[in-house]
């Protein structure tokens, strides 16, 4: 009966991709044993409670794998109709081409890009860490684990994520490796020569061999082996042949598209299973949930008992539990009385450090790290300690040189129900971008702290120097970047980020900054508003974020001095201020008053804004190696320039 | 001598960072001795001829070691002067603060980001390999020495690097790995707790270790190793204190910023070496200079004997030669006469590799590859066979699923003359970013080809679905982007990019492309040209660009049967454009005119040409996983829903 819910789950498998007319039946037919023998005897989960705090995770990183995936989870018994199945990969039904968060089917993150689920695990295995010191091992205690493919252990990310994993310990990571040696393009041979356990053992990870993907039995005594080595992370090699059963299976000829009528009539013959297509054995389903009904309840009821009685007893962890549980819960800091000094003048990144530091005495599960950056991004709890093994209450975590997993790893914290951040200088924001899109992309409340966030950072040379990068933030769908003008604006962004809970990146320059005259907390929020009005006859508006604000106010004062009277307007967020109202926006930019920007980006985005280009005052090309100076009279972007422009432009 | 040139070198390190007040003592102090014996008994250079092609390449990854390679190329008499040294990292210095690429002082490549420079290497020794086969081992046999520190080896693109080096045997490749064990932000334990010879062999590297970094005769020795390991990449382990000889040596205090007076006047004692900053014994420059010019003048002296001997009896090599050596040479693609059947109806993505095939015959420089996706971007040279081990002759390089060292590798191939391409889809050249922007600082001869070019990709989901990425690219500066829209744009974009070497993408769709009425091959260099001119009086203009010509096209045609008469424009590169003379921007664009945009991306730096933003007919949000005429619909970006937006805009 076993093989009959395997072979079922590889027949509705064959079946979606065939009416989808696309998809990867390859791993789907290889892994299919995998993934039954991982429902049934180790994941523990509950079909009705998906987002049950102390399930085991299961990320499928080899994301073209999905329609294993829902084949195993509709077999499991989770909300997934029929009707589902047959649509998979269109409009209207929840399986996706490649899969899509949704914990309430028991999808645990967005995956595809291979690589990027496997380093969401990673996070996702810190946080069980650091949850259960919070919370008590009788509350939090799960494993995590991973499936990947062959392409998921060549990326870049997989290794840096890897390597923290075997630095850390993470011993409740369990990663299923499918290891068929066929990649889309080819064999690996020539590619991929690598000796792959001994690479992860050289990280400090267990590994185990399973000769073959169809001994179920041994797949199963690998597992529970891994479970049981608590101090590392384990890798399972599974050793496969992609699309087995089908004629031309250990190529990669199967490795995507329909079969054939003829391969799938074969392949279905060959499994002793009806042709027709998405027909379900209702004997198989039904011993498949009784099975993990059986294993799982006494288990899932136990922890409820222990989860009531926490509750009751402890106020703290019940706070806690609400938050990790209640999406809609928050960390208010615009409650906190924070008092400025007026005469505040300090490193803005110092002042970040502070409010960090208050939010985490907010909440506990406020945590992050820098990809070795925290010397210059000062991104860091005071008294948070550091997270590592045997210290697993620590609320910073050293990343390493590490960008792109730093990304994935916080995605992963943020699935966890923690409210992550993650710093590094904004030039590397281009190692984290695909990671960052998968933050928007699944709404996490994430907030990534960018610095050095123009070139006026000196001798570094323009590959430490950001040009671009403010735009291609701002272009992420459903990504909010915040560039304060000071420490007001600073509060306010922070204060936005932590009640929206929106991913979030937060701009800041490596600059002294104290409060501008005029500058806003409330305001913040609208994304825009004035900072300066002009006095009386209204000669021309500059829109102006972060750093050149200031110039800006500056600039104006100057000018007010010769007779031109202008507005300035502060921007801490473009994409808040232009989902504002039209009466708002209007009563800031009246049609018809001469606009002027000043950024020190080259987000063409402002264009909206302006008659013409001329009136955009912003960077076009990388910067230089030398001292601020002079980087900034080489892009004509000093502050004598800036005047005489604007001076020009408003006469 | 030799510890006097040593503790020179170091002193002028020092200097040049004190002098700065930016910059990494802890290095310069530790590695000096690394790169004294390298230069003095193993890098075959020619100080006065930089470009010489078959110098040993040296790439520092580890960029912060920038004084410390600046005051070795001083030392070995490259044209820099005092002044250039005490200059070092401002505007009037070639010395920047991070190395820029700049061939004839001895640097390589611009490095600085960690681990690119690493990966563009491994693209250097591949290179030497395919150009070996090509010129013959007695002009081109080369090694490739690179430079890493621990942060090198913790990012994800140098193990994509690695492992691709150590599959393919690039026997002449030499790390040279400063093994400190300190970050920027503290100890590497419980952070990257590795066994990294380990993990070096595990992907088929020969590993050395060298236990203490101030034993140079253990250095050389090591590195007369590697160099006799031709079948494997070797990794040179230096265990070094870092900042050694300072009172805080070994910790991450000396990593970063000038030294303080009383350090500078310890070491300097310690050293034995004079006070006076930037003092340079003569004796010990003389010594060291007259070291390597004894053991390279032979060397190349005879190289020069055979090289113009090869240049006189091979016509075919002296024409590769003179491509390598004379940067203005040019594939010229215009002068051969295509013809395309006026019925073509073909996948685009055939058409453009067919093209390739084409270049590839008229340059035996025209090499590339793909990261696993030749599937579907198609993007390969039909006889230009694999390469691989015991098979340089191949054009085709199989990168594995590694788009990050794939950018970097693709640098390393550009840098060593050759004409390189790299193709994947378009939403993953977000992997890409950090190398696509050292391609274009260093304006490398590069295109990326990135197929897949809008949401319109069918149930693969919207994590494979580029929205953002076409502006991310346009946003790069110095990089030239193409969205061809039909063969002839296809034509025009690869002479423009084979014509003026410039870094570039080529933006395709998956999807069935013939000739456009009105498409024209020479006026794709102009970047923007009319396609389809208004009969009579002219109520709109439409630009589109790409897939969206075509729909522009048709909707044109359908607005002229109601009354409504429009110019399409199609615009097959935005920069080109831009930059054309004012005059013909105008007849392209009369003021006054209303017009329209149509592209699907969110790029917005479109807002230039429309009066206000719902002219911009584009994308804002993330596709969804469906069949294209599900996602097509969900955007509002259909047939049908863009004809009625455009009816009402010109109404």
């Amino acid at each position: 009966m076993d093989l009959k819910v395997i072979n079922g789950i590889r027949s509705l498998s064959i079946d979606m991709i065939n009416e989808a007319k696309s998809g990867n039946p390859g791993v789907c037919l290889s892994m299919a044993p995998t993934f039954y023998t991982l429902f049934v005897n180790h994941l523990n989960f509950n079909k009705e409670d998906g987002e049950w705090l102390n399930r085991d995770r299961f990320i499928v990183s080899a994301g073209h794998a999905a329609p294993l995936l829902y084949s195993t989870l509709f077999y499991s018994g989770y909300n997934i109709t029929l009707e589902d199945i047959k649509n998979y990969g269109k409009k209207n039904s929840p399986l996706t081409g490649h899969p899509t968060l949704n914990k309430k089917i028991g999808i645990e993150a967005t995956t595809g890009p291979l690589g990027e689920g496997f380093a969401t695990s990673v996070g996702i295995a810190i946080s069980e860490e650091y949850l259960k010191e919070l919370l008590g091992r009788d509350l939090l205690n799960y494993y995590t684990y991973v499936f990947v493919s062959d392409g998921d252990l060549m990326e870049g990310i997989t290794y840096e994520a890897a390597s923290l994993a075997g630095s850390m310990h993470l011993g409740k990571l369990i990663v299923l490796y499918d290891s068929n040696k066929v990649l889309q393009d080819g064999k690996t041979d020539g590619v991929f020569d690598e000796d792959i356990l001994k690479r992860f053992e050289s990280c400090g990870w267990h590994t185990e061999v399973v000769t073959n993907s169809e001994d179920a039995i041994s797949i199963d005594r690998a597992i529970t082996k891994a479970k049981s080595v608590v101090d590392k992370p384990s890798i399972i090699e599974i050793k496969s042949i992609i699309g087995i059963g089908l004629p031309d299976s250990g190529t990669n000829k199967v490795h995507s598209g329909p079969l054939t009528d003829s391969d799938t009539e074969l392949i279905k013959n060959k499994m002793n299973l009806s042709q027709v297509p998405f027909h379900v054995s209702k004997e198989a389903v039904t011993y498949f949930r009784e099975k993990i009904d059986k294993r799982i309840s006494p288990i899932y009821n136990e922890w409820v008992t222990r989860y009531n009685n926490v509750r009751e007893k402890s106020e703290e962890k019940k706070k806690i539990l609400d938050y990790l549980e209640d999406s809609t819960s928050k960390i208010a800091l615009k409650n906190i009385q924070i008092n400025f000094n007026p005469d505040l003048l300090e490193d803005i990144r110092i002042t970040n450090k502070n409010l960090m530091d208050l939010i985490a005495k907010l909440s506990p599960l406020f945590i992050g790290g820098s990809a070795d950056e925290v010397k210059e991004t000062m991104a860091f709890i005071s008294d948070g300690g550091l997270f590592k093994i045997n210290s697993n209450t620590g609320k910073n975590i050293s990343y390493g040189l590490r960008q792109m997993a730093m990304g994935a790893i916080t995605n992963g914290l943020a699935l966890s129900g923690l409210r992550p951040f993650a710093s590094t200088l904004l030039a590397f924001s281009d190692y984290m971008k695909p990671s960052i899109r998968l933050s928007a992309m699944m709404n996490l409340p994430v907030t990534y702290i960018f610095t050095h966030d123009s070139i006026k950072i000196g001798s570094m040379g323009p590959a430490y120097q950001p040009v671009e990068q403010i735009g291609a933030l701002r272009s992420i769908p459903n990504l909010t970047v915040f560039r304060p003008a000071d420490v007001n604006e600073l509060v306010g962004s922070w204060d936005y980020i932590l009640n929206k809970k929106c991913p979030s990146a937060l701009l800041l320059p490596k600059e002294t900054k104290g409060l501008l005259k005029g500058s806003d907390v409330e305001k913040t929020y609208k994304g825009a508003y004035i900072i300066k009005e002009a006095k009386n006859r209204l000669t021309g508006i500059i829109l102006a974020t972060g750093n050149e604000v200031e110039t800006a106010l500056n600039i104006s004062n100057e000018l007010a001095l010769i007779g031109l009277d202008t507005r300035v307007i502060s921007v801490p967020c473009l994409e808040i201020f232009e989902k504002m109202d039209k009466e708002y926006i209007s009563t800031l930019l009246p049609v018809g008053s001469k606009i002027i920007v000043l950024e020190a980006s080259n987000d063409r985005a402002w264009n909206k804004f302006v008659y013409s280009e001329k009136y955009l005052l912003n960077l076009e090309n990388y910067g230089i190696s030398g001292t601020n100076k002079e980087i900034l009279e080489k892009a004509e972007y000093d502050y004598d320039t800036l005047l005489e422009k604007i001076k020009k432009l408003l006469k």
